[in-house]
């Protein structure tokens, strides 16, 4: 449905990821390889943080990212060391601002890719799991911004990896007491600044795609000679939907039903597991990092 | 916040009440007199029917009305025995063309100058008193939205007039369970292609300006010598936030707390009377037509 | 480069052929099959006549045509005799809707696809060719806009199809005289509300995809049970950029370098010769139609 | 017709100026105090330099600055050490980012609030008049937009003062020749990143308003408490179509047919005296700086 990627680094200008690979998210709206759709030209949002953990500036246009003069001004001038951006192929829902992604709330920024099933019968039960004090921020129609209020309803900003199990529990769990056999498909990116939690999971075990960049230093050591590689810092690291380029192991699935962690130190990925919007947070998560 | 404008009659090309007079609809984009703000530019709509009763056809923007071009095309080459048509002033809530009006459904539209109070606060309640068959069909953030869809869920389509009132009993329950003071201030249109229900009321008894032309065949009497009247069929009538210009005689006051009909046969007004959302329809109305 | 149709028959309602086919013209802005690029999606217009030979009416928007709503309730509520639609693909022009089409001068309206070549380096000769009284009307930066501005000049209103080859000659003597080897790239369509005139040329011989259809008195007599067809008078007829869909029989390609006229009466198609801007009215055309 | 400022100084969030001032920029778009309109809702746009002389950063937009929620964003998260800003209010011209100011060339930045008087008439010779090796990057029909480039042509990148001279000389020669009596009013400012140079002139010597702020040094000696002056470095200045606030001594008058240079340095103020295109620089300019 739609196609995203997030990164964090060293800071760059935007546009390294954004128009100056040869299938940056700007060419992924016109020609997408791996997306249920090739085009993707309802909207598009990009939001920075200036620096780790500040507030995030947002871009949002309900025009397509191929021919937004703006968003090319933008992505020219500002840099940033963690940005989310996401390019949206609406399914009916209205072509507004407010329905483009990455959403926010204070420092959090979140976006989706893929889509709750049936969201017109369940729309109004998964209103009412949102906590009320949050109801007022809610603009659009769009189930991925009811996904991230549930987000922030089940404790976000304090235990991601927790809150986005329980957001999804509570998803499939209102889906399936209205007979939907898989209520949800999705990749998820969410921050605060300074780290970046992406997940691929869906009801069926059959997500949309899913990658992460190789180890920066380890590309660097690869492939000494392209010049594109040496503006990065060892620590940088891209996810997106889909390979931004052809070079020879750059990019790695995310497996299915796991979340993984970006950010300062060392990347984790983790199992996901769906729980009940009132489950404890488990004592010890089962890693899926090789070796 | 906003101006608004009903017309019903034999068809006249929209652009006769639009734009075509001293004080039309644009003018009051730029220059109102009477509203809460001079500038009324946060996007418009206008929806007609082509005949009596058929399926409505609409047209919302984001931009100014001034400075729309595609509106005054439109205007110049639809006709219309009946239309409604709004133009916005934000106070806050996303300039989107789902929080424009007139909102539609069905053969249904309707439109709203004025506010619910703290409609934050009260917006979660006011949600769950609309018709759960109803909410996948609400896409903006709009109060006027809501309303609407409560007057639907409380019988729009069966007993307009009784709805309407429901509709007010239950924001004014909901307000002040809030501790809300003055739960709504409000004029409204709504129509089903046949005819126009207007309401001007608010909860403190001060409500916006709305006015309603002089019957046309009277007008044409008093001066047979301008052009713009002779236009008319005797039965043309229009609903106003505010005067289209400044001939003597040609506009009155709605009364406050008030609910008129405009449609074939003799037009009607009521005293409008809250009731709450069970509450019977009055056997009976008391009309405030003079003589 | 883009795609465009253009209706000439009894009025029916513009979504017949904008919305209402398999491979309609809003379908074609997405998966466009012969066209230089599948995605036209950088804007549209719709120019319609309420009554032949009437001031003709101007949709047009920046966004694409898939996802506006406003097209669709025009389309739906808009019935022409004649009318003329166009989707873009901006090959890096402005998108802004003085560069969509159509173009409108009084009661003509023109639109183009395809390209001036190395137009940066031809527009001011170009210009400096236009009718200094058409200067003025010159809003946008589009190759087309200068093309129909070039007819006007050339006697479009006086005998369309001489002005039409004067167009040409006059950009292919521009084109030439800057070292450019193949100076246009065209298919056309223009009209005064009473007829359509269509080209299909390009210097190199080898032009865009053009199609008429099939007399829809012959069509219907081939398929007695297709409801569609029985909607459309004797006379309809349709030039498109490509089939509105897959109807065996219903659509033949407009030969290379031909002129074509369909309105009342026999329709005609003529060979099409570039001439100098003051050459005179050939005395004779040569038909191209089929003994 | 439109409102504008120019900063230079230490790098500050262009929210300093567009937003936080009692009567900033942005609420000039909705009540301008001192302009032809006091709605300036046309479209706006703001160009920045992410450091002095570099290339600049453009966003533009057609929705009116009081309500475009990136502009909020943007002017939340640029800082920039020199910027210009622009709100547009059209007086017929097309409402399209291809004519909202600044008009960007290679370093340069330009912006013009005022008008060629009737441009309709003299737009063809002054397009004539243009460089033509500019000619391919005209994108709009603003008359501002050929002023920019007949001082580019007439040598702003090298002897800005001087071109600004020509530009004007230019335009009244090419007016004059077709009988309009005053042919340019105007404010204009132009920047290369590293100074910004401003112009109040129009032909019949009763130019639009244009203030420039107090030496920044000295308010902050007159008001050692006041917070926002604080912020400034002391180089800092302003240059505005109006007083961004009411504080006393802040702002200055631009003298009537005057030119400024605001920069590193002591900023200069000389008479502004139009010449003809062909004519010399001038040895020395009479400053009309006090003592």
């Amino acid at each position: 449905m739609c196609r995203w990627l997030a990164y964090y680094g060293d800071p760059i200008p935007l546009e390294l990821l954004l128009l100056r690979r040869e299938h940056s998210l700007i060419d992924q709206s016109l020609h997408s390889r791996e997306g249920a759709t090739t085009t993707n030209g309802d909207g598009f949002g990009v939001g920075w943080y200036d620096e780790p953990g500040g507030e995030p500036g947002l871009y949002k246009s309900v025009h397509p990212a191929w021919n937004d003069r703006n968003l090319r001004e933008l992505a020219a001038h500002v840099r940033a060391p963690l940005f989310l951006a996401h390019i949206r192929a609406s399914t009916g829902t209205a072509v507004q601002e407010t329905n483009t992604h990455p959403f926010r709330h204070g420092r959090w920024l979140f976006m989706h890719n893929g889509l709750v099933r049936e969201f017109p019968t369940v729309r109004r039960d998964l209103l009412l799991a949102v906590d009320p004090e949050l109801i007022p921020a809610i603009e659009g129609s769009a189930d991925s911004e009811i996904l991230f209020h549930l987000a922030l309803t089940f404790g976000l900003e304090d235990d991601p990896l927790t809150a986005l199990e329980r957001m999804v529990g509570c998803v499939e769990e209102v889906g399936r007491s209205h007979g939907v056999e898989h209520p949800i498909q999705m990749t998820v990116a969410a921050s605060d600044g300074e780290r970046i939690v992406a997940v691929r999971y869906s009801s069926e075990g059959e997500s949309r795609s899913l990658y992460f960049s190789t180890d920066a230093q380890a590309l660097k050591a690869l492939y000494p000679d392209v010049d594109e590689l040496r503006a990065l810092s060892d620590e940088a690291r891209a996810v997106v939907s889909e390979p931004l380029g052809d070079l020879a192991g750059a990019w790695n699935p995310v497996p299915e039903s796991s979340i993984g962690v970006v950010g300062p130190g060392r990347d984790e990925l983790y199992r996901f597991t769906p729980r009940g919007p009132k489950d404890p947070a488990p004592s010890e998560r089962e890693s899926l990092v090789p070796g």
